[in-house]
């Protein structure tokens, strides 16, 4: 069990780092992938990701009901995570966020691309999904385990999805990387707005991209974690 | 009188959620009608709002003179207040202010429009009061009852009217709504303006507000508060 | 002697105001005429203005040397305040300031305007100075009482100048409204700039902007030095 | 052994103004070449600016080893500093940064210029280096003495050389100077950028950017380094 305990704490941090970094404010949220039970995840009950201790971390299935059936409010959008974990099993960690500055890709037809190095965990291709194309007028929350899976189908094999409207959903292989990429869409997302400004934009090529994410010198995120952890007043947690 | 006292500290957290989020600064307010008399509203006395405490909220009346006859300089510009609960008995909070990002569409004839799921509560239609065509050349100010009077038949239904050159007031049928519609106002901006620059938006529709707001899963906007209240520093009056 | 003190007090709170509102930053600075002589001027020996204390002011003549002979070196461009009060009896304080948003408007051919009644201070017209004009290369810096004298006249009876690449001067009557203009031009000009971007601009009228100055509503900003002096940490000195 | 103590408490000092002053995240360097000894150079062991410690400060030769053996993993980008002291003996303190606002400048043909008094020590010119010019697909970061030695010739006799999709380096002759750029040329960039959208940019003449630099006017960073190191919250270290 000391497996899951240093889990929930790493997820606890991810939560602080997320707020602290502005990637989440009132609401978002990051699930884990439970270490020892690859069919279920771990969660928080519905508090801002600032907030969130320990306590808050709950178990959940894929079709988000709580494990030990705390009583506390889950999330509603808790879908998006189980829907993920179930379609992608190489995908470790979610991130779900409403950044400013990735909202304007998520509204209009011009493409999110990779542009700066230090976001090019996010790939070549970001999908966009409108959840209008399948389920007509909504809250545009994803509130339900189809909602979740149709999310899920437009992701695909992605690392990041758009939700038209709403925000994105990013997923990684460790915790670390979903939260690192997180931390950097809106940062690509500001550059790429100001270059297009300016004139035609080089962006990061496929064979560089690869080179970045697995490469011999891929970006290496774990000096990341100590600064954004110290950042996030979490070195007592760490 | 405990629903006052719970009144008066829910506002007085109301005022410094909105410094802290930076919705108002140096200027603006916020007020509730007074929970035990329909006719009455409670309001800062001339006050930063960052700087309001419990015993600075006075009881006024709708042409906004102080029911106490208490001797401290109310705002000038109280009678925006005083003008909405007058006209909208559903209304029962009202903010305003000068926020940044949302005056562009004040002096534009570009109308503000819902592109993002947290600012839903903005309603589909964003009225522009400019006070010249009632009044000519003023000081921009809600100076009288009837700046008040001419402002509130613009709002009409609506739940925010933008002030031409001088900022926005928001209505809500609770604090809660009337704040959290200011804080994601601002930002509804900033994602419109950027998204307006990569090519043709795509709102929400209205189907999609009415749902948002009024659906089983609409809007909850309770999380935020706790997060709002612990980032202004305000855990102790909650 | 009691006025004398009560001057640099308030000259040391501007000092920290204007670094917390980030009108300054290592450079710029802001002055008044000493109140008991007016061919002087109070202004602080070189240092940045977050760490201004009393014993930092010094008296200055207006061709720019301190009175009493002190040996600390004094700011390089203080004969930007000396060519104001000589050329300007009604003006008794200047803030001078390199902040980002202004400075676009100073090296393009696009009239700074106001477009919102808290910078309604800035007047109508905004001259823009650029010293090549009259002296060819510089270093850009008002170096010498020629310079300042040159910048005067163009400032001329406006209440702020641009310096072409290198910031603005705003001159007040009082203190405040010195302070006052040198907060809310960024803030103008950010909103300038973003409503430019989407269409035709309604600025304030030349009616509006007598009204707002000098009206029986004028723009009151007593509220906001409170405010502000909170927030830059100066109660104890207030 | 005085001078080099000094030298690492400076270098210290620099880490933690960078990190304040948003020039550097997690990520990003500061080296100064070793005062009794410029065949070596001083740099952090791998760390995030913010954190590092007199004890994480390293000598290297300019191949990037490690002169004493240390064993803690050093910066894998630290090629770019050895490159640039070996071709540039003018040159005693490099910067390496990914500050979001100059990539813009870095993946478009819109040259970056000197618009702004602050930003005068970037030079005239700025020159770009893609990599992918010289070595194909890579990871993009500079991870071998050539990658270095490519960009140092790039870099030639100039202050700064932007990074395509990935940062910049800037050189100085002090490790204040290197600093100072790094401070003022995202600055510059955002003034550059919004100016550009306005009209026809006046940008800083080569005659003024000369006497900007080495005149009798020159700018004087000084005071700049003792508002930032109390920023940083230094002053124990000054």
């Amino acid at each position: 069990m000391r497996e899951l305990g240093s889990a929930i704490r790493d997820l606890v941090i991810a939560n602080r780092i997320l707020a602290r970094e502005n990637v989440v404010d009132a609401y978002g949220h990051v699930s884990m992938r439970h270490p020892l039970n690859p069919e279920r995840y771990l969660l928080s009950c519905s508090r801002s990701p600032e907030l969130v201790g320990r306590s808050d971390i709950l178990e959940f299935n894929f079709e988000g009901e709580p494990v030990d059936g705390d009583p506390r409010p889950p999330y509603l959008e808790r879908f998006i995570h189980g829907a993920i974990y179930e379609a992608r099993p190489d995908i470790n960690a979610v991130v779900h966020s409403h950044a400013d500055d990735v909202l304007p890709f998520s509204i209009t037809s011009t493409p999110m691309r990779p542009a700066i190095h230090n976001a090019s965990g996010m790939g070549l291709h970001v999908p966009v999904w409108d959840m209008r194309d399948s389920f007509g007028d909504t809250s545009l929350l994803v509130a339900t385990v189809e909602h979740g899976r149709d999310m899920a189908r437009t992701l695909a094999g992605a690392s990041v999805v758009l939700m038209r409207g709403h925000g994105f959903t990013a997923a990684g292989r460790t915790l670390l990387e979903a939260v690192g990429v997180s931390v950097y869409l809106p940062k690509n997302a500001r550059v790429l707005m100001n270059a297009m400004r300016l004139g035609e934009v080089k962006a990061l090529s496929p064979g560089e991209i690869e080179r970045i994410r697995t490469g011999p010198h891929a970006h290496d995120l774990r000096r990341a974690w100590e600064y954004w952890t110290r950042r996030a007043g979490c070195e007592d947690l760490a």
